[in-house]
């Protein structure tokens, strides 16, 4: 069972929450007790599980990652997007959650978020569900 | 089949090798052919898989951790803790490892440890196990 | 359902593309619905997917990862190779890919990477499929 969310990135480099997408999916899934993979099929973005309480904490980590790998540097690649591409390879495009009693087992303070590194976009997400 | 962890950190950053006590979940499930998940449900802690022989290997993560994403920085977030939720998201939080004839099939220099980036205080760990 | 590969890496760092021989694995194993799980057995290695289409974004990831995590650096591991564990941390030793119709689902340029840090050497990389 996999489905395919869109979403549209409206900056070069945000955090977008998808925690609720995801958690419309478990449900309609009925799966009770079991696994939610999540993957993103862009080589510019990535995914990531953080804070999603208080806003600074995304631009902390946005920020941080610009002063790491910025966008202006000495790449080879030349579609002005290799630091995006280096970004994606930190973060990560691939989260697994678990299920229980039908919802996802996330921590008190946890979304999850889509990460933009090479917007603004139309973008796809992947989410499998395993269980029963 | 989710089985939680609880320990306690004793610094504000330390790494805790957790390979045991996932190998003593994995034998009680019985599962003798799978997959084992580990989900850290935190936004300042992560989990790395990495050398368990050489202590020192860990200590050079973290401090070139903190060189990369140091403690005091200009971080919006006001809870002392920015540095630790961008270092969550550089290591992430879930982790997979296979299972074949009932034991995990880690690499021979290879453990799991759990990565405190705010501590010291209490932390849980769910692991997942699925199979036959 | 565990499948082992064999690579033989040539430089101390450089990124092998691995997407063809998952591929063929995901083939062998007949599965047309599930997951595919990559897992990389070392600690100075690990697995990104990212673009496959201009081979300068591979040399633009490591050269960045080189300049944040220098093979010099006053580490406390001895063997020369501390550099290569921290970097085995960021970019992460597993990979989840949902595979549908009999084939993985991959975004249009992505590709798996096997990530050495401290090569030449024999590496293996273990391969697991779930579903149906």
């Amino acid at each position: 069972m996999i489905k395919k969310i869109s979403i549209t990135t409206r900056s070069r480099a945000e955090f977008i929450d998808i925690t609720s997408k995801v958690q419309d999916f478990v449900k309609e899934s009925k799966i009770r007790s079991g696994a939610c993979q999540i993957f993103v099929p862009h080589t510019t973005a990535g995914l990531t599980i953080n804070e999603n309480a208080d806003p600074s904490v995304k631009h902390d980590i946005l920020n941080r990652l610009e002063r790491l790998v910025p966008f202006d540097g000495d790449y080879s690649h030349t579609e002005d997007n290799a630091a995006a591409h280096i970004k994606s390879a930190i973060v990560g495009t691939d989260k697994t959650i678990f299920i229980e009693d039908g919802e996802m087992k996330l921590g008190t303070w946890q979304g999850i978020f889509f990460c933009e590194f090479d917007g603004p976009r139309q973008r796809n997400i992947f989410i499998h569900i395993a269980g029963k």
